[in-house]
C-alpha cells in the first residue's frame, strides 16, 4: 500500500564522488545506482584534477535504507571515492525554514527616528488611545500564530514541542506562499489545555489570529472552544475545521455529480477525533442529517457509554437519529457515504459491497487509506484520499491560507460556520459543471487561485455573519 | 531642554498640494512652510493638468502641533488646494514593520515533500531523538523572542501589550539589521511575573534565546532571575544588562583617558530601577567598589528601610561600604563619577560642583538628561548622555545585537557576567588610544563593526565561562 520504494525527493541525497576522468565511469556509477531502484536527479561537475573528476550526484531513493544501500554500493566500486554524502531534506532544514525581515528601511538616523525612538512613541500612544488601531499599525494586520503543543503531529503522535517545530515552520511557509499571510510558529512545552488557553490569551495582542495545530483530541476541543469565547481574534483549529471544510467541498461536488440530496444520504464516519468530530458537526450543519460516527468501540449512539468527553457526548446526542449500534463493519451496511479519518485498512472490499449502490468513499488516512482504492475502484462512484498520487486529494492546503486571508482582510472577530461553508463552496466551485467527473471533484492544492477565491467568499460571509470589523474593497481582498 | 521645535523626520508629513502651474507658486508655498520653522525634505511632481500642478511636499516639523499649523497655513493660501496629508511615521507603520519569509523554495511537489509532509517527518524524528538537534534544524539556530508586557515602555510607562508592539517590532528590525538575528516580538497581556515566567517557559522550545524588554522593576528582576535558572537558552533583560554593559564600556574608556583606577572612584548612581540596579551590580563585579545608589528616598545603605524588593536589599548589602545616608544631593559630594538612570534635572551645576575635581557625568535620562550638558560643560572632564545630538551617546544598540549574535553562535546556555564584561571591552576597544578624547569615549551606534566585534568577544567569553555548547570557527562567527 505505501509507496516506500518509489524514489522521491524526500529521500534525496547528494554524493560527492571522485573517479578516474575517463569515459565509462559515469555509466558505471549510474548503473550501480539504477540497479538498486534509485533515480538520478542531477550530476554536477565540481572539478577535474590529476586525471580524476569530482562530481555531485543527486539521487532519489524510496527510503533511508535504500539511500544507504546506494551509498555503500558506490563506495565499494574500485577506483571510486565518496567524499561526503548530504541528505537534501536535512540540508534545507539547516537553520530553520523561516526568517524575519524588516519591511522598512533602517539605514539612517531619520529612518531610526521614525521606526524606533523617538517617533515610534507617537504610534504607541495612538494604539494606547484606541487598541483597535493595532490592527492597522502593527503586524496584527497580517500575522497569525501557529500554536501547537506537539501532541498529535502528522502520523508521529506526541513528539513534543521542539520536534514539532519543523512541521509548524512548514505550515508557516504554506500560509505565506498560498495566502500571503505572515505566520509564526509557537510550539509550547505543555500539554495542559488550561495552560495552552492561558498562553494564547496572553499572546493574543501580538496577533491578528491564532491557528491551533496538531493538538490531540479531546484537549483540542476545550482549547479551541474556550479561546473562541475568550478572544476577539479568530481562532481556528485546522485539524478540525480545515479538514471538515475540504471534505464538505468534496461532498458538495460529489452530490452535484450524482444528483443526490444531503438529507437523503446515510453517512458513516470512521474516527471521532479532532477531524472526525468537526466533520460530523460541519456536515450536520450543512444538512447531512443521517450521520453515524464510529470510534474504536464502534458506532456512537444515544445511551452508549462515551466517557466524559463533551465532543463524544455531542455526537451521541446530535447524530445517529436511528440510534444504530454495533461495529463500523456493522453500521456501514446501507450507507451512501463513507468518510475515513482514522487508521489504515479499517474496512475492506466486502464492507464497501455492503454499502448502497454507487457509494462515495473518502478514505483520508495518510499515507495508507482506510481502504485501498485499487481494491474498490470498480464498485465506488466517487473515491477521494489524502494522497497526492491518486485522484481527488483532500488537502487542508486548499483551506487554511484562504480562510485566514479572508478573516484578516475582514478583521473578523471569529470564524463562523457560515464562513466555513462559504469556503467549502468556493473550493467546490473551482470546478465547473463541465469539468466535474468522478476523478475530479476537488481542485489541486497547487491551484494558485483557490486561496483568493476562498478569501473573497470568507470576507463576504464574515460581513453577513456580522463578525467583520472592516470591509475591504473586493478587488483588494488579496494583495 | 527638549529639541521639540527642531524639525525632524519623526514629525514629517507629506502634503499633496495643487496650485497654478506658474512660476512663483512653489516659492510662495515653501516660504509659508519655512516661516513656521519647518523644513522642506522633498518636492515631487505628481502631475500637471489644466494649467495646474500637483506636487507632494514632504515637510519636517518639530512637533505634531507645528506640522498641523503648517498644513493649515498652506490650506489658507488663495489658489492652493491640499488634496491630502499623510504622516510619514504612521505611514511606515501601516501593516507593521515585520514580515516572515520562507528561506526554502516551495514551488513544486518535490519542494513540498521535503519542507513539509512527508519528508519533514524525518527531521521531526531526528529532533525527537535528540532535542539538541533543534538548534540546527529549526529557527532556534538564529531566532530570539522579544518578550514584553508593555509595563515600562520608553518614557511612556505602562501602555500595555498592544500599544507596546511598535517598539518591539522596532527592536526586532534592529536585531536583524545590526546583528543578523531573527527576532520576533511577543507582547503579553499580563503583568504578573509568575505568568510571564510560565509563558516564557512554555514557549522556550521555539527560540534560541529570550530578550526581555520594557518590563517594569521590580517584576523584571524576578522574571529574569527565575528564567535564567529555569531555561537552557540565554535570557537577557536589555533594559538592565544592555544599559549596564554600554555604561561600563563608556567608563572603561573614561578611566583609561583620565588614568584612574575603578577601585579608587566614588560612584553615585541616581536611579534604582532596572537599569540602575544592573549597573550597580555590573560595576561592582568590575571592581568599582565605592558605589552609592539612590532611589527617590535618597541613598540606599545597610539598615535603611528598603521594603521587600530583593534588588534593593542587594544594593543595601553589597554597595555603599561607608554606609552613607541622605539625599542624592547630599551623597554626590566628593563623588568622582555620577551615573543618572532616573529622571530629568535631578541635579544641577551646584551639585556637580560638589563632586571631586574633573568629575565624570553620565546623564542618561532621555530626552531630558539628569543635568543639562550646557550648564556643566566647563566643570566636567567627561560627559555622556542618551541623546544622539550630544557627544558620547550611551545607546543599547551597541550591545544587544552583538550579545545575542555571540550567544546564538556559541549556542550559549546562559549569558554570564564574563560575557557582559567581554562585550563592554569590545565596545570600548572600538576606540583606539589615539582616537580617545573627552568627546569620544563610545563608538557611534551606527558603526557597523560593533556587533561583529562584540559577538566575537562574547563567543570567546562563553567558551571560557563553560556555557558554550558549540564553538564556531572565529572567521564564521558573524555571517
Amino acid at each position: 500500500m505505501t509507496d516506500q520504494f518509489h524514489p522521491s525527493a524526500q529521500y534525496a541525497v547528494t554524493m560527492r564522488i571522485e573517479c578516474p576522468h575517463e569515459s565509462g565511469w559515469i555509466a558505471k556509477i549510474t548503473k550501480t545506482i539504477a540497479e538498486l531502484g534509485s533515480a538520478i536527479g542531477a550530476i554536477d561537475l565540481v572539478k577535474i584534477r590529476n586525471g580524476r573528476s569530482i562530481r555531485d550526484y543527486t539521487v532519489e531513493s524510496g527510503s533511508v535504507a535504500q539511500a544507504q544501500k546506494v551509498v555503500e554500493a558506490v563506495r565499494t566500486l574500485d577506483g571510486v571515492n565518496v567524499h561526503f554524502v548530504s541528505d537534501n531534506t536535512f540540508l534545507i532544514h539547516l537553520g530553520g525554514k523561516l526568517e524575519i525581515r524588516s519591511k522598512v528601511p533602517l539605514k539612517t538616523r531619520a529612518d531610526l527616528s521614525m521606526a524606533y525612538t523617538p517617533g515610534v512613541a507617537r504610534v504607541c500612544r495612538a494604539i494606547e488611545h484606541l487598541e483597535e488601531a493595532s490592527f492597522n499599525l502593527t503586524i496584527r494586520k497580517n500575522t497569525v500564530a501557529i500554536v501547537s503543543d506537539g501532541s498529535a503531529v502528522l502520523g508521529l503522535g506526541n513528539i513534543g514541542a521542539a520536534a514539532a517545530m519543523p512541521v509548524m515552520e512548514g505550515k508557516a511557509i504554506l500560509f505565506k506562499e498560498f495566502g500571503g499571510v505572515d505566520a509564526f510558529p509557537l510550539c509550547v512545552n505543555d500539554h495542559d489545555p488550561e495552560h495552552i488557553i492561558e498562553f494564547c490569551r496572553m499572546v493574543a495582542p501580538t496577533f491578528g489570529g491564532i491557528n491551533l495545530e496538531d493538538i490531540k483530541a479531546p484537549e483540542c476541543f476545550v482549547v479551541e472552544e474556550r479561546l473562541r469565547d475568550l478572544l476577539d481574534i479568530p481562532v481556528f483549529h485546522d485539524d478540525q475545521h480545515g479538514t471538515a471544510i475540504v471534505i464538505l467541498a468534496g461532498l458538495i461536488n460529489a452530490m452535484a455529480l450524482l444528483q443526490r440530496e444531503p438529507s437523503e444520504q446515510k453517512v458513516v464516519i470512521a474516527g471521532a477525533g479532532a477531524a472526525g468530530t468537526a466533520c460530523a458537526k460541519t456536515l450536520t450543519g450543512f444538512g447531512f442529517t443521517r450521520i453515524v460516527s464510529c470510534d474504536s468501540h464502534g458506532a456512537i449512539y444515544h445511551g452508549r457509554d462515551v466517557g466524559n468527553a463533551p465532543s463524544k457526548r455531542w455526537l451521541a446526542e446530535n447524530t445517529n437519529p436511528d440510534n444504530e449500534s454495533g461495529s463500523l463493519k456493522d453500521v456501514i451496511a446501507g450507507a451512501d457515504i463513507f468518510i475515513g479519518v482514522s487508521r489504515p485498512n479499517v474496512i475492506d472490499r466486502n464492507d464497501v459491497l455492503k454499502m448502497n449502490p454507487d457509494p462515495v468513499v473518502f478514505a483520508m488516512s495518510n499515507p495508507d487509506p482506510e481502504v485501498a482504492p485499487e481494491t474498490v475502484h470498480d464498485i465506488v462512484s466517487v473515491m477521494a484520499t489524502g494522497r497526492s498520487d491518486y485522484p481527488n486529494q483532500i488537502n487542508n492546503l486548499l483551506t487554511f491560507p484562504g480562510i485566514f486571508r479572508g478573516a484578516l482582510d475582514a478583521r473578523a472577530s471569529n470564524i463562523t460556520h457560515a464562513m466555513e461553508v462559504a469556503a467549502a463552496h468556493a473550493i467546490a466551485n473551482m470546478i465547473t459543471d463541465e469539468e466535474r467527473t468522478r476523478d475530479y471533484i476537488i481542485p489541486s492544492a497547487f491551484h494558485r487561485d483557490v486561496s483568493r477565491r476562498v478569501a473573497t467568499a470568507v470576507v463576504q460571509a464574515a460581513n453577513e455573519s456580522g463578525v467583520a470589523r472592516r470591509t475591504p474593497k473586493v478587488d483588494r481582498v488579496y494583495e
